[in-house]
């Protein structure tokens, strides 16, 4: 007989009802309740798909005992309460990065404290791990196929702006999209990131400046153990979303190119080429969104280590934090690399 | 409100499974019952995919007012039975090829007819034609991108052989394998083939010849618009499932390269390589299998054209009826390309 | 001290010129001394290459004894003769395919003979043998790389058509063109072709109709070994010049895709490609026609053995000549596979 | 009547051999004379090459009156002699970077009021700048094809270690390595480096400490207009020498990955990889070797302009320099991108 993750979902906007179909491909997964404040808005699409038991009130499904496991898709403002609140009822908790709103760690320490407490799993949401090229490359980097590793390499370009009043809610560049890159990096190379250097400016919309951001960024890393790490970043790459990661080690190089939309080639005097590099973030991580649940459910079911913890958001957060700071300053900033809950 | 085929599931062997799964991914099916001789031993399983409506006897499924459409996934040899049975019942079809173990057409147009009769829709398993890269291929071919199609050449190995009596079930490389690339020959140069030369032998497993077949392929096409196709074939690629496909026209050319697993690249002093061809067609065609479903929902509630039809499989039978007639005597034989149900 | 190869070169056409500029990279080609019947078109140039011992009359190159070695670049229908000549005369020679305009092959053979008689070393200019691509592939298809072949796949079109008056002189699309790819079928399979069939048309242009030629062509060869092989032609390709050969065999495949004149993309909204085959047969076999020479030398110098021998010309004839009887039949011919100069 | 360059070549070392063999196959230079110190022991392999006129004083070279442009291939510590006496002979000069041994800029500058002068040409060997690949990025940023540039990346490792007297004599990685990135950088951009910040470390060979040097680098630069670049070097690539550069701008991207030895794929059980990067320099950059001494001859014969100047090497050398003082100092620095030889 398979054993069964109970689960409920809190949030379900647009990320939320991707998230959502996500889930209901996974058969260890059934899904017992759905909350959302705006339940009457969605409730017909919901139970088209199958999905009847909804609520407007999380604690409503968080009272609920059929429920050992809650998936948290709402804005990021509400993670700080819903994720305490879930722990403290004893469930199993998926949150999307950061885990609070505040720059200062303290207000996502306490959150990862309610955790610890109750001795409930917490997964973050860095679903890059679990995109199959760069997990293919970290199996391969684990294995020893490059040696040891030396040099991280990450271009991560975004298909457009964003709004500006999005940006002031979310965070800048470095720390809403570089974060993941500063994950990236540490998940690659198996150390932390010790000392940050960032240059950057506006030469796609210079009016980012009048809200503190910029769009474009060029960042060296310093490992803790002795490796280093080059990133670029740019708000709009006009042919897609470009998301490469390579590793150089003493015995080799492993290294992701984009994925494309197609692999035909057509041949004809205009040499039109029909391969693409995938639009947008949904489509070119819709299997990384699936894999992270998947390795969830067998963290829940079989008590395999989690793919990404509690002091992975904290840790890619202070390399966010130092990022900022060295691009106000234009000078290089360390990092603490030291954790504990105490 | 979405629209939604009610759908029953004739057949739940390893490929019914497999379709099942894929079929649950999709919105706009209900699916209300579904019957296999077998039920008992995967009825668990079935209970645990949330399909609990479900009986051993395909009339009783037949009968069920609820449902509208029938997936066919039994083996072949019933095919023929259970096709004219739910055209009579007035239900709309989806069913592998072919549709009668008997190489004589006349007992599959008997079962066109019934289709006919009843004014019910029946589309045929070649899932190959939803393939995303070869419908990319497909597509650029009628928006013009290479002008007039002058020559098609498809490349298909199977990853091992196949047991002989599986073999003398299901027919030989020609009648089973092969059948699918004449299809894909005609659908890619809409245009018939109307001559056929094969030949053949048996290079890897010599007692194929007991049971009458062959191993390994060379065949030319002659269509009846004047172009030109080739097809090699091989029961067995070491390195996995072989599946290319290009069209050479008088303005350009358009060609589709196996999928790999990975793009991800390995530089070391071995130069070892991670790219590899998707192994099995269950992987390699996992986005066809699921694309054909949707084309054929998408046919029956907006009564767009289907994917493939009664006459695709006759015609694509009467090739592989000629080539082994090639192979026989040595000679290019022609086909008829006429067809007509009264 | 380096040892040298004393060059005379007859015939400095187009072609001619093109080989000339390869042999003078050749540190161990001495050139003595040119001939050519029209020299006074091209004496200017041919000093400013340094070359100033020129000639009108091929049989004073042919009785100069600093001489031991003969590139012969004039047009077919002199080959007999002055081949003839330079066997008779002691010389080495090399000559671009054929040796005789007849299609019968007893005047080829007599060549040979003299080749023969005089105990002088005649290398073939099939240059594609020593393509850089290709003779990877024919070198690890040796190695074992991919266990026994069973089948070869040769795509082979041109830019576009050619004069019918020069069509009629040095032959049709079988006798001119396909003949490469019958000698690279051969050469790669280690194996003689024994059965060919041809079916070819007119889809280019109609008129070819009138000299007996056709543009299109796909073929299934039948080697001697066992083993099968698939070639498709066309006259006119307009992205460039195609060039592919895959051999499959028991434990893996091997394949040569085009040669681009770039490895360099562009992306941008229109995704225009900047990698295109390489056009002209001059650029995409230039290491193709050094390579042929250095072996020549290697032969000469060192005793090892030749490229391509009188034998393999006779054999890739034969094969073209049943070809063309296929085309004329609609029926698969047989191909003499013995060969004796007795 | 084709136009000639009548060239002395000063240097015949390993570089200055390769260098020769180039020159010779280039129609419009006349190879008058050779001079080398050590002449005697090459030159029984020059008089093969039919190179007869050869000295051991550049002296007498540079007071040839038939030549008119001197080819530079000495070693380092005696390009400012040579080249000083070379302008003031008259003579046109192509020079390897650096043109001084010294750190401090006014020796190299010395040697260009010498040039300025005498109103002779003088090209600097940065050969990647006229590598087809890296040239077609060039052309097409050029074109607009991209936009505006907004980032360069460059990642540049060598296949080995040097030994640690030969660093001594030729520069650390910085400035004998990393200068050839920081010339491909301002080439690209079209803009000077304004400030460069350099984090390095010895992850190969500790020992490279002794003598003030390391083997792994991780840059950023900022240019002038605005825009940014990374740089990321090793010293030992086990897989060959990796040379790749990607430009992204506001249009689009450009990118060249490393040249392979081969296009042919092997697929078998193993699915072992043909394909490997150029080993060597000497191979990598055959063509651009060969292609900057076409430019230089074009730009003698027909005055156009020179693929690299004396103000691109003292440029290339202040970006050096600063990156050497950041490396020490842990700090970006500024780099002076005025320049006047007044």
């Amino acid at each position: 007989m398979m054993k069964h993750v109970n689960a409920g979902i809190i949030g379900l906007g647009r990320a939320g009802q991707m998230h959502l179909r996500n889930l209901m491909t996974i058969p260890e997964i059934n899904i017992i309740q759905v909350a959302d404040v705006f339940i009457d808005k969605i409730s017909g699409k919901l139970n088209d798909l199958g999905v009847t038991n909804q609520t407007t009130d999380y604690h409503e499904l968080l009272s609920n005992p059929d429920i050992d496991t809650v998936f948290v898709f709402t804005s990021t403002d509400t993670h700080e309460q819903i994720v305490t609140d879930a722990a403290n009822a004893g469930k199993n908790i998926f949150c999307e990065k950061p885990l609070s709103m505040s720059h200062d760690e303290e207000a996502s320490l306490d959150v990862l404290r309610a955790v610890k407490k109750n001795n409930v799993k917490l997964q973050i949401g860095f679903n890059r791990r679990m995109d199959p090229q760069f997990r293919t490359i970290f199996e391969n980097v684990r294995e020893g196929k490059i040696g040891t590793p030396q040099m991280v390499k990450i271009t991560s370009r975004d298909p457009d702006l964003l709004p500006h009043d999005l940006i002031q809610r979310i965070g800048g560049l470095l720390q809403d999209f570089t974060m993941h890159d500063f994950d990236m990096a540490r998940y690659m190379m198996g150390s932390d990131i010790s000392e940050v250097y960032a240059k950057g400016g506006t030469l796609i919309d210079p009016t980012l400046k009048d809200i503190d951001d910029v769009d474009t960024l060029a960042l060296v890393l310093q490992f803790e153990n002795g490796a280093f790490g080059v990133i670029d970043n740019s708000r709009r790459a006009v042919y897609g979303y470009d998301q490469r990661v390579e590793v150089f080690g003493s015995e080799g190089m492993l290294k992701a190119e984009n994925v494309n939309n197609s692999t035909v080639e057509l041949y004809n005097d205009k040499r039109e080429e029909l391969k693409k590099p995938l639009p947008m973030f949904q489509k070119r991580y819709k299997e990384a969104y699936t894999e992270e649940m998947k390795a969830f459910v067998d963290s829940i079911l079989n008590d395999t280590p989690l793919v990404a913890q509690g002091s992975d958001v904290i840790m890619a957060q202070r390399v966010a934090n130092a990022a900022k700071k060295s691009l106000d300053t234009g000078l290089p900033q360390k990092v603490n690399t030291k954790f504990s809950l105490d």
